[in-house]
């Protein structure tokens, strides 16, 4: 089995659920999403009990959903309450239903056994819902398996050479890296400080710095599926005052939700938010089509590395060098993960 | 083997066939059908003796068929008359040749072993080409494995959700029915007789019948292959005289062949033959549009339920209820047919 | 292991390579192809040591290639110069290499064990560059295994069903042929030599000849790659003197190379040298035209039989007649190399 079991994934964002029927296969599992009328996002199976129908092809009525093929009709909570011909309803009637949990903007919902999900476990992104960021955000699907996601998201010095232009310079691949794994809270931290460096445009056009910075790429990854990406911009020489305020620089967090569709597709949610120009709409607009633009050419890349994967000869082995230590600490972590559901 | 060998399917309209080649795979066996000087329709396989091609994609001379990779030249029975380059034909240089038989304006062909093919067993559709009917009908291919066509023609419930404001309404769901089952002869019988119900617009805007109606589904399902429906709908109240003369009624007979193309496709023949409106040309048309409409919204339904079969865990489990008797019927006489082949 | 390995493979028309990075799958293995500052072409595997990165999807610098990922930089011979973010190249950081050689127009590739590579050994085409003849050519992929193109290639009597109107009369397949096999060379022969026969619009056209003709087709199979016809069409009755002097007729060396580029599909290069009419661009735009023509007639229906394989029943078994000699030698003879490889 490729996908960790008893662990909470990113499903769509909050606003995507609305009315409608929203079906979505998370980790194999088809599912059905919708808002109740009092705002609450539930989640169950989307395949009827009786001819395994997609509960999400069919419609609904008040806060029940009725299958589309003979009429099933089920709770929120997946129990079926009618069924056509006959007045009484099998006690097994009943499609599994998935914990749900609309946080941060993101629509959470448990994999795995229902009475082990614990919210509190999920990992906070406050910054996608803070009053004092401003962000953009897309999700692209991607036809490979989440695992290269991960692999391409510890490493960023792939930046320079497959988003030359938008994000990456040549300092990205030169400056080495710092890693360390807090195994008891599940985290993988990999630092890159560079310091008088070029801007990338990316930067350089959204946060108005003209000449050379330091910047800061401090990556922390929550698997399976929450990674962050704090990213500090600031001029040269700019540095935190000894009290910490460090409202002087730029300060941009990326996030990225790591959801895997199936053994071969995942979902890549990509979302930025910033504390500068935060009212500025031509920035927004700047971010979100540099950052999707940025997304495409990684999902063009992860694409080409499933065929290869695909048609590679048995035994092949790939070659790790110190960029790797981030994304192996990350392979070692989901590996372990994996094991234990 | 997913199908019932030993056993007659229709492979295509009298019609579709004439002087043109015409190849169609039935049961994963690809054949060859056209029609002779003399007006029978032969078939053969599909797979020239030589390497293999197919001789769908050849010509004609005469009776003959040619390959048109290497000019094998077969007979209508299947046997070889000629190669190229030499003037002696091998003695086993003969294709497969298949029973047909042409009735009720249907080509039947015959699954299996050829000795024990028997013309008089062929399931009877007389009102097809009979002078007191007309009819119209279509055939839509299906992505989709054919027990699910069964299963949907057999529980026909399913007219509520999936084909509202074609022939759903809402006592069809809540209408219980009644199955019988005569192992000897080979049939299911499904019957459902609805009182005093509303008219859906299929039978409304074609019988011209305003108000209430009388409706009777009356299923007889001859597996594999033959699946008729005998549709009575008259004025609420109207019942046939005690010398069991109906003709005061309407009467829809509607029939559908469902022949397996492979393991995961399907011919849905569907034919809509009607004793009332006979000569009405926009009837006609209206009942092709509506019943082309409604064969439609199954194909989607079905091609669905195969994808959602395709990506079900191990062990999944249906649950049947009252309305599903006849279509568990069907699909016991069905599995006993495959076994016994 | 359906190919022969330790063997040269044609790759690509010489002018097919140059600056840009090229890449091709030859019997299953990615090989990145281009041409070095000083004109020589290398191949090496397109799967970056790091990531397996597709290496043509990257770029070069000077004579050397950057992986578009996270730069990994390799000279021409594979051997990694240069990894992101360390200053240290690992010893194992390289690719294989692949022995190239450029002849006759054709870029040939070893594949299997680089150290057996014996450049003498290349099968030889050598009017593709002659002043003495002027080529038309060109390259269809197929959508089919390669053996099937064997096949093909090796009985021309299908040139009269699947090429008439083109280079097919009725003559072809009546004529029978005469196969020989040169087990120490490696080659296989099968001659059909027409007299007096109807001359098909191919040669008419091109030829300029009218009436009709003596026709020899010489084929000359050198397994696994390389497959030359000699064609001779001169007036009937016009033989080749007696110091063997034969430069009043016209010929065509019709030569295809068959490459594998996975299990199921195949590159078919085409190339037809003649030595009539040979400063002519509108016979040579016909040639071209018609030869594709008829190429494109091959792939359609061996396509088609890729098709017809893959749903066939266990167990089928072709029959063979005797046009099928030269086809079954050839099969032998590939077969032993398989073998051997």
């Amino acid at each position: 089995m490729p996908f960790a079991r008893n662990q909470w994934y990113v499903a769509a964002y909050g606003e995507d659920i609305g009315d409608a029927l929203f079906g979505r296969t998370i980790c194999g599992e088809p599912i059905l999403f919708y808002r109740t009328a009092d705002g609450r996002v539930v989640g169950m199976a989307d395949r009827c009990v009786h001819r395994r129908y997609p509960l999400s092809a069919g419609s609904r009525v008040g806060d029940r959903v009725v299958c589309g093929y003979h009429g099933f009709t089920y709770d929120p909570d997946g129990s079926c309450v009618a069924v056509p011909g006959q007045s009484r309803v099998p006690r097994t009637a009943r499609v599994p239903s998935y914990p749900v949990v609309e946080q941060d903007s993101l629509i959470w919902v448990w994999i795995g056994d229902a009475a082990a999900a614990d919210s509190a476990a999920i990992p906070r992104a406050p910054w996608l819902d803070s009053p004092d960021y401003t962000t953009v955000r897309g999700m692209e699907p991607l036809a490979a398996r989440y695992e290269l996601l991960v692999d391409n998201l510890m490493d960023l010095s792939h930046e320079t050479y497959l988003h030359a232009g938008y994000i990456g310079t040549p300092e990205v691949a030169q400056t080495p890296i710092t890693t360390e794994t807090d195994e008891d809270a599940g985290v993988v931290y990999a630092r890159r400080r560079m310091k008088d460096v070029e801007c990338p445009p990316f930067y350089a056009n959204s946060t108005g710095i003209k000449g050379r910075i330091d910047r800061w790429q401090d990556i922390e990854y929550r698997p399976p599926c929450l990674y962050l990406l704090h990213s500090r911009i600031a001029p040269t020489g700019l540095e935190p005052g000894p009290d910490g305020d460090d409202s002087a620089a730029n300060h941009a967090e990326i996030v990225y939700a790591i959801t895997p569709e199936t053994e071969h597709s995942t979902f890549d949610f990509w979302m930025v938010a910033r504390d500068f120009a935060r009212d500025d709409e031509e920035v927004s607009a700047f971010l979100a089509e540099s950052n999707r633009t940025v997304v495409l050419q990684d999902v063009t890349a992860l694409n080409l590395l499933e065929q290869a994967i695909a048609a590679e000869p048995e035994g092949y082995q790939e070659l790790s060098i110190n960029i790797d230590t981030g994304g192996l600490a990350a392979r070692r972590m989901l590996h372990r993960l994996i094991e234990q559901s």
